[in-house]
């Protein structure tokens, strides 16, 4: 059995024991132990109202991170179960940036009205945030940054870190050195200023030349620009220079992440943002996949073009090459779908979403979904071979059947492939994209011909 | 002119005034302001001889570390041309996981000569890394971490940091709290530490409940752990759990980009490391691509052999079907030519290792690739084609030349496509693996069509 299973079970069993007056205490001493990232995983997997209630049970700064941490799809659906008291402390005990991602699952208006019964200081700092631009880094940085003046001593700073309120410290490993218009001059660490005599000033400790991003900067070449230089954290200026936040690494790392994704699943020619894969729906999936199938599909008619320019289909062996004029598009529409479903997997795979027990909710998923592709793609690939090509009813037919049955084939062994060589120890990247076409590619053949066989008259 | 060709310009010019006696001050100066990160992506496009020149006028702790961030090709040219004295000082001031990494560049037997030339303790501190296994987290940690006895008191933790050698404090933010076993027991800041009272004990500080890693455990899981709880160091243990060392986030970064770009790679069939794509030499390109095609191209004759089976191909149409039956083999090398490149290429202009500027230094390699690549499928396609399946000379020698000129045709549209799509800021994802053999199928067949045009005896 895998650790996943097991912790889902264990969690729904504490929820049971959070219920019952004798054993409610230990259990929530339990739940304080397990950390937001491991219950943002596990919350995904049960029913939204049994989350709610067990994030009830908890220290609200710790309900709230395992909020930050799910899906988006998941937060959603729990949210909803969350009375707006619970979810006004939430917002409030979050760091703003983490508060304010909280937006899209609240919806706008909901956050609205929430924003009115938070502490005032925070709300405006939330509303400051949401007035850059989406993916901006000022929609992601800190105000709350730890400041000196470059005649500031060592013993001015020490004694400053210590009287200052605790929410000013979300990294204070970085010192930043500003001057009068609030530039940043230069940058020290907390590691330099204890080891040097308490009479130095921040200007005799501190580097120059640092590395600053805009506010309204893209978030992601941000992200980078921070991995490059190997940072923890990246100064935020405005469009004068002057400082107003930091952009931290947790921020960076995850953005990083998340284009990965993206980029692993615009290979296999899916789109969209990267959301874990089991808490997209049916629907979801469908809609991420289909546009790109539909577009190539329509693309493939062309090498029907080509092949019908070359081979004018009459004559003796009619039906045979009338056949193989059908035969790229097919082929392409089960390849092509076969790489998204093992892109999807694969990364799902290497992010830990999936995990090969999961293998029967997958082929589940995948299959339903093959339906709804693959009979559209028939529907379309009837109607072009019987009107647009004018190719009699019966190939049409085939053509209609041939493609939702290879759509369903290539989703198969596009998903479980990779789960398989997991199991098997294997790196289930080896279940590329090509491999996956190539062996569509022949297989698929095998569907084509053998409906073909049995619905087309004998020649 | 795009800014990396910009800044090899000003870099090589640079050099030339480091070689005048009146200037050489200031360009030594102007040199000292450029950071390793940068100088690093910069040398990969200059002559070795070159940028060890260069190297040699910088700082030791600077010029090391643009060795430690250049990619291992350009590194193995570079230190090819420096003396060993300047490198033993590089391996003296690099932190021990980075001086250690260099041992591949070096090669072994430089490297242990190397070794006895640097301080004892430094040698011996390599050693132990070394003890590990490949790609596990002992070979990356620093043995050089704080840690405090749990009823040490603020006022002693300060003055240790105070009086401690420089090198001990790699990473003082965390400070690890050890039992009288070495084992973790628990982990405090060194902000925490600043705002408490100075008669506070480490216990009392300290959180308890500490996530470690095994110093034998595989470097990425441990890189994955640390990214999912969005730590920026972990304490690593040994077998016994005693403390060892500290796994820090810029190596678990380095690591996750590496495994991520092989994951990008391999949905494309390419195998091998994460090497940036300018530093591979073409016969480097076709070891890691022709591999994964040539698999795929003899699963892709299996079509082939479906097909014959449904179409025996004899009778009126005989050249007509006897074409077909090589059609799934040839669009599949071109479609699974054109991915391997797309998916390269795309990757490569995601990290930044490639602009837009490059294009013509891309199409040159790719077109050598693929002149290696297309001919050795092609020799294999038409041996297959006369002596496997006895077709006549005639469409053998069609096959034959139809391969190579289509993965040429795939080759320059998968590298061209992306660069163009990155210049006309559209996202270069959007030309993925599934749109290249789309694109390959419906042009390739035209390729294919016009070779036999002119080579087979009309009927």
């Amino acid at each position: 059995m895998n650790s996943l299973q097991e912790k889902i079970a264990q969690l729904l069993h504490l929820r049971e024991r959070l219920s019952r007056p004798s054993e409610s205490q230990a259990a929530k001493e339990e739940l304080q132990k397990v950390r937001p990232e491991d219950l943002a995983e596990q919350v995904v997997h049960i029913e939204p109202e049994h989350a709610a209630e067990i994030l009830q049970e908890m220290e609200p700064i710790q309900a709230a991170n395992v909020l930050v941490e799910a899906p988006t799809e998941t937060v959603r659906a729990i949210v909803r179960e969350l009375p707006d008291d619970v979810l006004a402390a939430y917002l409030d005990v979050l760091p703003m940036d983490d508060a304010m991602d909280l937006r899209e699952e609240l919806g706008d208006d909901r956050f609205e009205s929430l924003l009115n019964v938070i502490p005032k200081e925070d709300a405006q700092e939330i509303r400051r945030l949401m007035a850059y631009p989406e993916e901006s880094v000022g929609r992601l940085m800190t105000e709350r940054f730890f400041w000196v003046k470059p005649e500031a001593t060592v013993k001015e700073i020490l004694a400053d870190i210590r009287i200052a309120p605790d929410e000013k410290y979300e990294m204070v490993n970085d010192l930043y050195v500003l001057d009068e218009n609030e530039h940043v001059i230069g940058v020290t660490s907390l590691r330099k200023v204890l080891r040097v005599p308490t009479t130095t000033t921040a200007a005799a400790l501190m580097k120059g030349d640092v590395v600053t991003v805009r506010a309204s900067e893209d978030e992601e070449s941000a992200a980078r620009l921070m991995a490059r230089y190997g940072f923890y954290a990246l100064p935020v200026v405005d469009d004068r220079g002057k400082m107003v936040g930091i952009f931290t690494g947790d921020d960076a790392q995850a953005i990083l992440r998340e284009a990965e994704t993206e980029d692993v699943l615009a290979v296999g020619a899916v789109s969209g943002d990267a959301e874990p894969y089991m808490s997209l729906s049916v629907w979801q999936l469908y809609k991420r996949r289909f546009p790109w199938l539909l577009a190539l599909f329509v693309a493939e008619t062309l090498t029907g073009q080509v092949m019908r320019h070359y081979f004018p289909s009459d004559g003796a062996a009619a039906t045979a090459a009338s056949m193989m004029l059908f035969l790229p598009l097919i082929l392409g529409a089960g390849g092509n779908s076969g790489s998204q479903v093992t892109t999807t997997i694969t990364r799902a795979l290497a992010l830990g979403e999936v995990v090969p027990g999961d293998w029967l909710r997958v082929i589940r998923r995948e299959f339903a979904t093959a339906l709804l592709v693959g009979g559209s793609l028939g529907l379309i690939g009837f109607a072009r071979a019987l009107f647009g090509w004018n190719t009699g009813m019966g190939l049409s037919l085939v053509v209609g059947l041939a493609l939702p049955a290879i759509v369903l084939w290539a989703t198969s062994v596009g998903s479980l492939l990779p789960i398989a060589a997991k199991r098997l120890k294997i790196d289930p990247a080896v279940m590329s994209a090509p491999f996956i076409t190539t062996f569509v590619d022949a297989t698929g053949l095998i569907i084509y011909f053998e409906i073909a066989l049995r619905i087309l008259p004998k020649s």
